[in-house]
């Protein structure tokens, strides 16, 4: 075996088990929290329009031009931003930076269930804090000696908001590092980029993969004191980002009415998805993200998950406490959700 | 400051700082050892066709169809493959699952200069063993006790190449891990890839960069044995690789034609760059890459790198020990190889 060249932190942790990506383009895919509708012609003809010799050069490392945008739209500085291959690397690269072994990582559960294995990666200890049954924010935090406390807002995969007010209390009671992880937020309003005025150890954390409809692209940008960012770029691959993702981002931030006009559509589509689901018997919590999560008492949800990919349907199913009777469905076009409520109408008859 | 945030190593370190990407289209740029020639049309093409809605959906984590094709051409399993953001990624990857606090890792020297910024992102112990004067392999290696000993062949910046025999040697020696990085081994002949199966401890690993002119898409791979990759899976980004670059890499596979045919061209224009440098007063090192490192006693080096760039054309310059005295210069076409002799004939004169 191998094992002995891993370090014992590494050799001891399991991978990471993404959604399934089926290549089955007949398949109503709802699992993955993508968006249903493309990302804007614009952006799609800039990336076409970047395919030419100049890829035979590096990109630009300091991602200049995105930067510059994203300080403009959200009232930062340059010197503030950071630009990930993915919102994930930005995460990756935090707990690289906070993280040693044994130390505290602290997040409220259920949540994104990669924190876990990015901690694992670290050799820390995870600290997780039930929510409350509404998925409002556990009462125990701030966790004193936390080094990095991490809230997904909206939460993943209940939908639940917190509100500013309250995550702004918390940034001021915690004294190790507070990620807002933001990946849902165009779904909702508000957002806590200007938090980080105020509180030198908060990073915000976005993502382009839901709302812009690129997350083939991989793209995340976060917002931090220029201090913390600063100390997170010396951990950052220097050419994390490549050139037509650039390319993209930028082309993204010119066109940001076409995102805000896809999400205003699966805001819509969500309210009218929840409802339904209420009328089939379900239960579902308040959401400001491009999903629900959806209880039922009985039959069991793992049976309708099985019995819904017979039907070409794919939503999301987690084995685990809290979370066995419930589904998590993305929003999709409207077609696809009236086909989704048609299903399931058939199955709970 | 927010430093007593950071892991007191991650403080300590210093970023990495790339070769200089100007945005000056005019310049004659020799400096990253890109290619002077674009990519394929046909991988071009390919990403222009991929530009489409597809792009909202996450890539395939597996990245399938680019492991098999290069298990194909490789003569390896698909399972003895990971596809990186870069090669950098797969090196980052390497030292995470391999060096903990205080291990030792161990590079001939001087060589590409960012691996001691993933052993700092560790907090590892650098051992730098002195190359012999013709940059032959250090002969007090392997070292007993290193985790993880890192030969990049051919090297950089010296464009000479171990033979894959000494390699093999050293493989079979090295009781840690043995990355042989093989950035641009495509300028020369062999490589090391077979090794992977009669040596479990041994990652080779490549890039698109260079050869298949794709520094712009960030693709690097590596081949290992199924264990090692299985267990570097882990604490990879599992979206690592975006949808676009995974259409490149696989196209870049489908044409390796192109790649040979300016490959070959970059090996005549180097032969005929080193016979001019030599013509002009420089030793130069014999290169298996697509650049050469060329040693001159006066003038100084650092003013020849001056005084090219006031004429656009930008070279390397390293300013440390038995480095001082030297140029890299990236193999450009013709034309710009042509311009780079002029100009330094000038200097000289």
């Amino acid at each position: 075996m191998s094992d002995k060249h891993f370090l014992p932190h590494i050799a001891r942790m399991q991978g990471y088990v993404p959604g399934e990506q089926p290549q089955d383009s007949e398949l109503i895919k709802l699992n993955t929290n993508e968006n249903p509708y493309p990302p804007s012609p614009r952006v799609l003809e800039r990336i076409r329009d970047a395919c030419d010799g100049n890829l035979r050069r590096y990109p630009d490392a300091g991602a200049h031009n995105v930067r510059c945008r994203l300080g403009e739209l959200f009232g930062v500085a340059a010197e503030q931003t950071l630009i990930g291959n993915g919102s994930d690397e930005l995460l990756n690269i935090a707990v690289r930076c906070f993280v040693g072994p044994g130390d505290k990582v602290v997040y409220p559960w259920p949540t994104y269930s990669y924190y876990d294995k990015l901690v694992h990666m670290q050799d820390g200890r995870i600290v997780k804090i039930d929510f409350a049954a509404d998925f409002t924010l556990p009462t125990d935090l701030p966790i004193e000696d936390a080094r990095l406390t991490c809230i997904a807002n909206p939460n993943s995969p209940s939908g639940t908001l917190t509100p500013v007010s309250v995550i702004a209390t918390l940034a001021q009671r915690t004294r190790g590092i507070l990620i807002v992880d933001e990946a849902y937020v165009d779904f909702t309003e508000g957002g806590c980029a200007h938090l980080i005025h105020q509180h030198p150890n908060v990073f915000v954390v976005r993502t382009m993969s839901k709302s812009f409809s690129l997350a083939g692209m991989r793209l995340g940008f976060g917002f931090a004191h220029a201090d913390l960012v600063a100390g997170m770029w010396k951990v950052k691959d220097h050419y994390n980002i490549n050139t037509l993702s650039l390319v993209a981002a930028a082309a993204a931030l010119d066109d940001i009415a076409t995102m805000q006009a896809n999400a205003k559509r699966i805001r819509q589509t969500r309210d009218h998805l929840t409802r339904q689901l209420e009328t089939l018997g379900f239960s579902v919590w308040d959401s400001a993200a491009n999903f629900v999560l959806a209880r039922i008492a009985a039959p069991a949800a793992s049976w309708l998950y099985e019995e819904l990919k017979q039907r070409r349907i794919l939503v999301r199913y987690f084995d685990q406490p809290r979370l066995h009777d419930c589904l998590r469905i993305s929003v999709g076009t409207e077609v696809e959700t009236t086909a989704l409520i048609e299903a399931l109408a058939e199955l709970l008859d």
